[in-house]
């Protein structure tokens, strides 16, 4: 189950990764490039952080087919991607929860302090969107306006207090799966974001 | 001592990262990460190239704290940073010594080469920064006029030539923070900086 | 001999970066450290993502003398480098080659799959350059119209053929640098390119 979320969530984010190296006119290189390191670029910065190399798509090779597989689905139905949008969100926003969870998992493996297993969450989450923006050339999206990251965080702190409940793993990692998932659901709904510092103005 | 002036140059690194990042009008997720790279990410990049995993900052949470709250009082007091401005480059000055001075230890601990570590010495102290401008989407600043890292090059430079006449390590360290934080007061005072070249017209 | 093609293409590499470097009127250091990067890297993100650190231009210092001799050469001769530029494009070549050579053996020698060895030869080849383009703020040229590096995927997979035919080491090595090198040439020759997604009119 939650392998086949992984899945899930790893082709959501290299097909958004895809779209947007396709919308910067990239070449076929590039646009591949781009999907993989937006699926797999956070969980590869984490794994070199903390040390665990060969880092994980070089050692368990679904994570590339699950990519080429994307990056080819995306080619071909990019005229009928929009209609999918709403799939496609909901499939990124499962990545979200699922990415979250095996960076706070990492990090506790490796005897790392809660702080530092939400910050690794948090990056599993996310910093493939920043290296995608960075390799386009943007200021990273999630540093604008998103609260993207903020509701990892968040996700991260609810995880530490839940399992302070001694719940079984399974449900500890259901609930706050649960938890990330709906914050996002409700943030795009409702368009919660961070206000931007104007420092000028302030 | 050391670990005070370490604390002290991770504070002003981040409050510098921290007032770049509202000045590009991120949201405090952006701003704080932008204060994080910029304090430790020159230290991160180090501590990944030698192999010293998990990095600095995730076995040691002082920084993390540091950071934290230095990116509260760049919020908190960013009307009035302005005046503190001679305090805020003071600190920053400090912590060029302190972090090329951790660089060029960590190097010599690994048994690198003193070239290598020289370059780990700088590293440490300049690309926090260099980290810092590419989130930002700009060429980095000591890529262009500032003589900041040739600052750290010499101060390396001169650590390894006073190492050889088999000073107590205190005085050794003193004499190179005291040697890097004056070169850096006289290149700002007398506006020394490294000419750009100009390929077109040379 | 390898050896030599080694200091000939990281030569090449270290003077193609300082040349676009000094286009874009950085100054000394910032030119050194685009030399230094294009240069190396490509083979310093796969030393550090298969973990083999400290990474290997710290170990072996030739790498940094070559980058300086380069950098040196560069300066003093770049009224005359346009001159020289056939002679750049061909040492340019055998650095594509070589490179893809050795990060194929690193990742067969670190027991990596051949789909994630032939990435490494790919990676060693092109990521210097992607680094050079982030940092002087552009987007990576080869995810535009270059395939530079579709030509070290071609040469991954024809290494990996012919070494189904249990050829002397020394033979299956020169084969696969005279195919890459070959089709790099032919491909400038015809100007072989990859089209760019053109996401709104396709």
């Amino acid at each position: 189950m939650f392998d086949l979320l992984d899945i899930i969530g790893t082709m959501a984010f290299a097909m958004s990764g895809a779209l947007t190296a396709m919308h910067k006119k990239l070449d076929p290189f590039g646009v591949f490039i781009i999907a993989f390191v937006t699926a797999v670029g956070g969980g590869t910065l984490r794994d070199v952080l903390i040390g665990r190399t060969p880092v994980v798509w070089m050692q368990d090779l679904k994570y590339v087919y699950v990519i080429i597989l994307g990056f080819f689905l995306t080619i071909l139905f990019r005229k009928r991607l929009d209609k999918l949008r709403t799939s496609l969100f909901l499939f990124d926003t499962i990545g979200l929860g699922v990415f979250t969870l095996i960076g706070l998992e990492k990090g506790i493996v490796t005897g790392l302090h809660p702080v530092i297993c939400i910050a690794l969450g948090t990056m599993t989450a996310c910093f493939g969107g920043v290296l995608r923006d960075i390799l386009c050339n943007e200021i990273p999206t999630i540093f604008r306006r998103e609260i993207y990251a903020t509701i990892c965080i968040f996700g991260g702190i609810v995880f530490f207090g839940l399992k302070k409940l001694n719940l079984d793993n399974d449900i500890l990692y259901l609930l706050t799966s649960v938890v990330i998932i709906s914050v996002r659901l409700l943030a795009v709904k409702f368009k919660w974001y961070l206000p931007a510092f104007d420092h000028k103005n302030n």
